[in-house]
């Protein structure tokens, strides 16, 4: 492993090196390779979907794990459009000179060597290995053992590409083995890494927190409240809530605790169960709850659960106090959202509830890189310093202060 | 410890109702405050002194701790400098409507709860206390032993003005006792704690780094070097190590190692040795250094070593690029300046030596906050994620996304 990442951390240099032009006409180089070898992808994807089936892996873990033509077509699009954002590199972030002559710039610069740990879809092996690229980082990719042979040829095709245009092929690696020790090994070496990021289940993340020294920027479980205020617009209230809930179940900004004022919760619920069982969603509700509408009992758990499902938890709560401490309480700082017409309870809500997106009025699927004009994003933080909520291309790199002097002495 | 942390937690959003004046008031008040009680704090010093005496701590040491109606005053100055600093959060960092109406805000806000780990000076108690309070941060602090009853003494001081201005008290508290237990609990706490900064010995850091499941903005050791290359100016070159070695041998930006281009050695090696002598710098060389000037053999644990002492060591390099990697193998990431009048290897080194403060032809002397417009600092970050260099005000707080709906769901 040491040999692997001294070889990694030597190539960040040859990276910093290449202008923007150089990185896009690799992407773009890439981005043709994926299309050209397309063939030989689906092969191996054939291997790990085969596998998947002796498995017996879910019908939704299959769709995520699949490549066909149309499939590796979006990839190679994703990996154009990352080419056509400005170099978020070698920007001068501020500056000034001072009164003795120092010129002291704060140039963005690229991190160093970046660590990504992810499961299933292997799109996610290119979008990162080319977000890497393009902000100058070296990456070092592991992605799950269920997506082994896909990713195994995606990154043969990426690293085949760099050396036919002589970049250092070791900016863009997998980890030498899909063992749990060689995460273990990782998240220990900060001498070689500079940052982990891993995007995965909530057990994964825990483990990989509590026992990295490298720094971790979590991209960790979304449970979404809508609180739906004594001064909501009821049809605002209830469109919100079925959009954050059902448009799509299995996605960290979708809803997972409904929260709900207790004056209008005579009058809400009921309207709030007819729409809810038009799209078929499971409701499980507190006490108060259910003493207005016939549903299952949520437990203290439900709270703390991320169904990915559609299943629905709701409480009533006394004001936006109540619904502000618990989403404290059980929230998981992605996206919360305040259904109100009243500006005080909104100017509150926003700003107690610490999470990285807060909304007035709004759905919480709104939360990604592209609504949030960040474009290509690497994943949604839930970590609070560096990067928060969507993180873009800009959030891989960090600054330095570059000072250009004549001699200049401290007196 | 966990009863602690709930207070503190809580108290956090009492602090984010506080506006820029309420904070600013009491921060004066505090400032006063410490003033008036100067006496009280001086005679907790005095324990703090006499213990100090027993232990036989060194002079440097001792001079660190004490306290006196001038030092006293410096901190309340100092409280008052932070008052006058803008506040820092609730800025709008960025911010946009989009095409369906979504307002958009990027809006800076404190990290939360901020835990500092430190050691000997007392003004770094009232300092940070500040900090924290004006960006809006409830922290717990985490003195040396040493000086302990003077910590106690101060704290006091801020409690009972926060209390007077009805202030909830837990936003500024010392953690409950002093044993090494305390640390090893306090970083594993990432429920309740968002940020923990350590300040103080290396072997403290790592311990921090490796076992923090709370991240960590690291104020490491300063290893700094000045590299003077082939086309350096000499007076220059000669000034500006002699400046950043010996002007203050104990801070975190003096000189630690000088490298030397191999094809001007023999000329300028006679000089520096001439000009440290005068300041009776110990000189330590590798072999190449020793064949041209009479001094003691630098090993490889001379060039790994911070030594914040009048040494220094010395090793003649190949060129630009022996030079940028050998600062890779043994420097810190804290400020490291190259002496030429070579654009091209003043550029090479500026960027590829990947430290926090790269300078050209000046005195690493000149890293902190006050010399790069930042008002009071929190310290010399050596961590490359969030905050890098010198870490000012802004540098404690985070962004959320506040986001203005009108009813909007994601189709």
């Amino acid at each position: 492993m040491i040999d692997f990442l001294k070889k990694v951390k030597k190539s960040k240099n040859d990276l910093l090196l290449l202008n923007n032009a150089e990185k896009n006409n690799i992407l773009e180089e890439i981005a043709k390779s994926l299309i050209k070898n397309s063939e030989d992808i689906i092969k191996a994807n054939a291997k790990d979907m085969a596998n998947a089936d002796t498995n017996d892996l879910s019908l939704a873990l299959k769709d995520r794990l699949l490549l066909n033509e149309e499939r590796i077509k979006g990839m190679s699009e994703a990996i154009n459009q990352i080419s056509a954002l400005p170099d978020p590199t070698n920007r001068v972030l501020d500056g000034f000179t001072n009164n003795i002559g120092l010129e002291i710039h704060k140039v963005s610069v690229p991190i160093g060597v970046i660590g990504v740990i992810y499961e299933s879809r292997p799109n996610v092996t290119s979008d990162v290995a080319c977000l890497c690229l393009k902000s100058g980082n070296a990456c070092i990719l592991k992605g799950g053992k269920e997506a082994r042979f896909s990713n195994e040829a995606i990154i043969e095709v990426i690293k085949k590409t760099l050396k036919q245009n002589n970049i250092n092929e070791n900016i863009i690696s997998l980890v030498p083995d899909y063992s749990r020790e060689s995460v273990a090994k990782l998240i220990k070496m900060d001498k070689f890494v500079d940052l982990i990021i891993p995007r995965g289940g909530e057990k994964l993340i825990k483990y990989i927190n509590d026992n990295s020294s490298v720094p971790v920027i979590k991209h960790d479980k979304g449970l979404c409240h809508v609180y739906i205020d004594k001064y909501a617009d009821f049809e605002k209230a209830i469109n919100i809530s079925i959009n954050a809930k059902t448009q799509r179940v299995g996605v960290c900004n979708a809803l997972e605790s409904l929260l709900v004022h207790q004056d209008i919760a005579k009058e809400i619920l009921p309207k709030l169960e007819k729409a809810f069982n038009e799209k078929k969603t499971l409701l499980k509700g507190c006490e108060k709850t259910r003493a207005i509408i016939d549903i299952d009992l949520a437990n203290d758990e439900d709270f703390h659960t991320e169904y990915l499902d559609n299943i629905l938890s709701i409480k009533v709560v006394k004001n936006t106090d109540e619904a502000i401490s618990h989403i404290g309480a059980y929230g998981s700082g992605h996206s919360d959202s305040i259904i109100s017409e009243n500006i005080n309870n909104i100017n509150k809500f926003l700003s107690l509830v610490d999470s990285a997106c807060v909304y007035a009025n709004a759905s919480t699927r709104f939360t990604d890189g592209s609504v949030f004009e960040l474009g290509a994003e690497v994943g949604i933080s839930t970590s609070k310093l560096h990067a928060r909520g969507p993180m873009g291309i800009n959030d891989l790199t960090t600054y330095k202060f570059k000072i250009y002097g004549n001699g200049q002495i401290r007196e």
